[in-house]
């Protein structure tokens, strides 16, 4: 829309889990993680949530990193034999997977050595060529491979690693927006509000509509990298509504 | 896992929208739709974000119809210019879109002939071949074609629709499922648990740490579509989780 290329960050989200297909967990992690990209300027364009089977992450892994900027996927490296992320990803890059001392040093900060079995060793198991995403919560870390960002499932963890992430990716040119309630309901407006789309094809004119006891209502969301063009379309939108409303009372 | 083929009944959500890949709206209705099916035996085997983009939504629509059997879509079907989900199906399936006459009259049921403008009339487009969805809510309908069925994105108008959809689906044999809270933390079970798991392949066993102010915890959760096979598991898994309690009460 405008933008050059180099201005715009992708990314997608890549939940892991049977647990949120079977609707017993609700997955938060996704629309945390779209709060925080929308923040900094990178575009999420894409969440799948696949099952805890590994052709289906290795699948989802390659199509969405080979398409975005960056990869993001949350759930299944904890200690058990249900946690299959790490090897998958590493299946995905063709490479091998092994306990990386680093890692393994990491669990020592909170693990004793006498505690540190079989299961738990898991955790410090990493795709050869990954850096490590430190956690400040269980210290198990979580592991960065080319594109693709490792992180645990469990909120709390999650975020104290994407913290870690975060100043470290390149960002674009955040996206601004401007919300602008319209007392109307979507009916009243659809076709004269996308004429004004027609002529502000920089900036993003999106349409939400909700309903209460009042009625049935719409919220319209304009969103441009520009602030200029971003200013020009909120006042043709403004006026627009503004002459509805009119009309609709002059109407009762 | 040891049923027959047409016992199992699989399905896919695609959830279409930027509001919820900008993180502005929080997706509730996937993981309204994942309780709704595993309820009644159906296994949502993925879910899908994507934007208000045409060929995204064709991609995605035709990559889930073919691998399951149903797929679920949700928002995209209101008056405004960004609602292009009818459009995008019909093209899915090569077929053409018109207003429907029955569609039409579902909207004056609510809407005064006068108010039906342009905007309005976009509510009535459908893919041709579609059956319609009632909305008890609103009366737009949403529609089925195949074996998608198309919905709304405000979620009380897509749980009407789900209503109508749901007693005409093929269901499966219902995933019973029993969870088990451990009080162990889970690199505490991580190796036995996965030997359970081996001898018991007709039941899948997850596990699911939290944490709260007295620790870290893991609920262990068994699911099989054999009563007597998942209690089998069960009384194993039990017996594990008391013996490592006893042996963690002995090393104190």
């Amino acid at each position: 829309m405008g933008e050059t290329a180099s201005s715009i960050v992708t990314a997608a989200v890549l939940v892991i889990g049977d647990e949120i297909l079977s609707g017993r967990t609700k997955d938060k992690n996704s629309g945390y993680i779209a709060d925080v990209l929308t923040a900094v300027g990178i575009d999420l364009r894409e969440v799948r949530v696949v099952p805890d089977i590994e052709a289906e992450i290795v699948a989802a892994v390659n199509a969405l990193r080979k398409r975005y900027d960056y990869l993001f996927t949350t759930g299944g490296i904890g200690p058990t034999h249900d946690d299959i992320t790490a090897e998958s990803v590493a299946k995905a890059f063709g490479v091998p997977i092994a306990v990386d001392p680093r890692a393994r040093a990491m669990l020592l900060t909170r693990i004793a050595e006498k505690d540190l079995n079989e299961a738990r060793l898991r955790m410090a198991r990493v795709p050869q060529g990954a850096e490590l995403i430190a956690n400040k919560i269980s210290a198990a870390p979580g592991f960065n491979i080319g594109n693709v960002y490792v992180m645990a499932g469990v909120p709390a963890v999650m975020q104290v690693m994407l913290d870690e992430v975060i100043p470290t990716l390149r960002t674009g040119a955040k996206l601004l927006s401007v919300s602008i309630d319209t007392g109307l309901r979507e009916g009243d407006l659809g076709t004269p509000y996308g004429e004004i789309q027609k002529q502000h094809p920089d900036v993003m004119m999106g349409s939400y509509p909700f309903f209460n006891e009042k009625g049935f209502f719409t919220r319209l969301v304009l969103r441009a990298r520009d602030a200029e063009k971003l200013s020009t379309a909120q006042r043709d939108v403004e006026a627009m509504v503004e002459r509805l409303r009119a009309e609709k009372k002059a109407a009762v």
